[in-house]
């Protein structure tokens, strides 16, 4: 059982966007058995997408396509199946009915014809109904081959792929079973970790692969196995992954690769009915953006005083001027002093509170770039921990948020 | 002229790492005049590989292949580019000196004879040097195509295709001339700009292409022009680019690619030498998270308060109880006493501000999910306005900031 992933359109081929549709996609295929042969993109040119729909038929059971679906001259997928197919296009009252909802309700442009022939499917198409966007996803086949046709448009795609074509597939096609189990760790590098668990990786039973995925400050230790019994398969993965905790326990904080530390943080602190503020600097309100990410936020978080200007860290969050100069902005005393004085202003139990220099120049303080100071307040106590994130921006940034939730979520088991 | 481009591994097909090293090295080509043709994900399977190759050797004068060049068993893409070329592998003592230094200089574990390996090439390749790894590029040709092998390692690959692939490439070849232009614009719907423009486009010369790159309230313009003669090319595209602004001049915000609207703002804003504060509720420091990912914007950007909860508005942001009651947390009122007190608080000249229900349930108002209030505080005035951003929690939020950034824009550009 494999399927193929063709992407259409010359802005991949131009270099103007990253595909990062066949990723998702391919990591979804993956988690429900079936496994990815070939990724092809190709440029909005008829003959070639024909050519390449024929080469992956002669390999493939499913066929994925993204984009070239948009109501403009330069989309011409659908127009490229009828050909493939044999077909014609017909209007799809439902699809239009769908899009003239999205019209009515969200969006501020009377609707055109070039919107209505987005209605257009193939006679022989099955419709896949598209919740976020105006062009619908179809599913034809040919010769034992699913070719399945969504929107290039990310979130469509995704919405799409989760709600109907996995489902499908799930229902249409006999697969293996592949269990996965991704243990999530942080504060300790591949290498080392790699180190304290060789015996336990070198006696792993031959049905399950380890996979190290690091990122920033935190490993995910994946473990996939493959086979036919499906409980012989979860009762192995369990009992291995068990074994991991007497070795490196004290680093693991979750088991759902999908399930992010903040949203770890966000079931605490619910459970608890305990509330958050955070007062950032350099790391310029990122960390209230991923804690309100999380629908829900409101229940705990209460609010950030992003004080990015020394002073603004003065005259708002009330941070004395004496403690600036003594100690320079960029320093343990003010990140605690940060820290304490959004706890008090916000009315919260805990608080998180960031200072330091991401770069590229030395700014208000002598520290240089990627010195970080985090500050984690709570009912009973305040401290700062100083670390060192490199000398790049946008990493020294994302690592010191994934630090303070790291540190964050330690102090709130205490409670 | 054409090229193609295969990546090889399995991590880019289970959807491990997402395919950037593609987008970079087509953008790369495209500059130089040589046009991506196909770019292929491969798994690490030979036979699977040698099949790729020779498809693209039909079809292709350039053949970039990145990935498969690592020191482990499962890289493969030298022994079956040998088999595909009937070479065989040679020690080559440059490359071996080179892996030498790298090892005494900067890696602090020893060699291996598994490093040592890596200095095998091909008898028939050209050997392209790797100045930050062990894996050398090769260049090898068949048939008058040219197959050049790549380490799949980013800043390793670009160093490459930079110093050694682009200039063989610029030598060697005959190329046409590529223009691209771009034009960035927003506030209005890919339909809406088409059937607004759709005589221009209809009349563009036949050297011009356009493409409609939308996303979430803003839709860029891109020409592209193509052929021998590089100046009229250019101007082509000037001249048929200039005819724009009659027909939309109003949405346009800018003619370079890779700058975003934040930038633009940056760049004003320091001209100017003036000043922005926002304060954010269901944006949730996602507005200040953008302003700050740009370096040097402590030079304007003083903070935000990020004021998600109602009482945070009213006890820190200073909302009037009284107006909230009356309005709802949800309203023009309370957006524009936000981006008033903000204003005043950080002592700016300008503020942003917002309010609003990104969902999924409806929170602190009665305002339906999708509904938000968006306020721009100026030296002169202060405005809110009402829009309804649809029902998907992430696109809310950003379709909300990049509609922020539009407002605010346009008022600084009035001083």
């Amino acid at each position: 059982m494999q399927a193929e992933i063709i992407t259409i359109g010359d802005e991949i081929l131009i270099g103007q966007i990253v595909d990062s549709n066949s990723a998702f996609i391919s990591k979804e295929l993956n988690k429900i058995g079936v496994s990815v042969y070939q990724i092809t993109s190709v440029q909005d040119d008829k003959q070639h997408i024909l050519n390449t729909l024929e080469e992956a038929n002669t390999r493939s059971q499913v066929v994925i396509i993204t984009g070239g679906l948009g109501p403009t001259k330069d989309d011409i997928t659908k127009h490229t199946l009828c050909q493939y197919f044999d077909d014609t296009l017909i209007e799809n009252k439902g699809v239009l009915a769908h899009i003239e909802m999205l019209f009515a309700k969200y969006i501020s442009t009377p609707i055109s014809d070039l919107n209505r022939l987005q209605a257009l499917v193939p006679t022989g198409a099955d419709v896949l109904q598209n919740n976020f966007g105006t062009a619908p996803g179809i599913w034809m086949e040919k010769g034992g081959t699913a070719f399945i046709s969504l929107p290039g448009v990310p979130f469509e795609m995704k919405g799409l792929i989760t709600n109907e074509v996995l489902p499908r597939i799930i229902k249409k096609y006999k697969r293996p079973h592949i269990i996965h189990k991704t243990i999530m760790t942080y504060g300790l590098g591949e290498s080392a970790i790699a180190n304290t668990i060789e015996d336990w990786e070198n006696s792993l039973p031959k049905e399950i692969k380890l996979a190290y995925l690091p990122s920033l400050g935190r490993v995910r230790l994946r473990l996939t196995a493959k086979g036919e019994n499906k409980e012989q398969l979860q009762n192995l993965v369990n009992i291995e992954a068990k074994k991991l905790y007497p070795l490196i326990g004290d680093i693991i904080y979750g088991e759902e690769e999908d399930e992010s530390l903040e949203a770890l943080i966000a079931k605490l602190l619910s459970q608890k009915e305990m509330t958050l503020a955070t007062a950032e600097s350099f790391t310029g309100g990122k960390i209230a953006q991923q804690i309100t990410s999380i629908p829900g936020a409101s229940n705990y978080f209460k609010g950030s005083m992003v004080t990015y200007s020394t002073e603004t860290k003065i005259n708002v969050l009330g941070i004395d001027e004496v403690l600036v100069e003594k100690y320079s902005v960029v320093s343990e005393e003010v990140a605690v002093a940060m820290a304490k004085n959004v706890k008090q202003i916000l009315n919260t139990d805990f608080a998180i509170a960031t200072t330091g220099n991401a770069g590229p120049t030395k700014g208000d303080s002598d520290e240089p770039v990627g010195t970080v100071f985090i500050a984690i307040s709570t009912p009973e106590l305040t401290f700062a921990q100083k670390f060192t994130m490199g000398n790049h921006r946008e990493r020294i940034t994302q690592k010191s948020v994934n630090k303070a939730f790291e540190l964050l979520q330690k102090e709130i088991l205490k409670f």
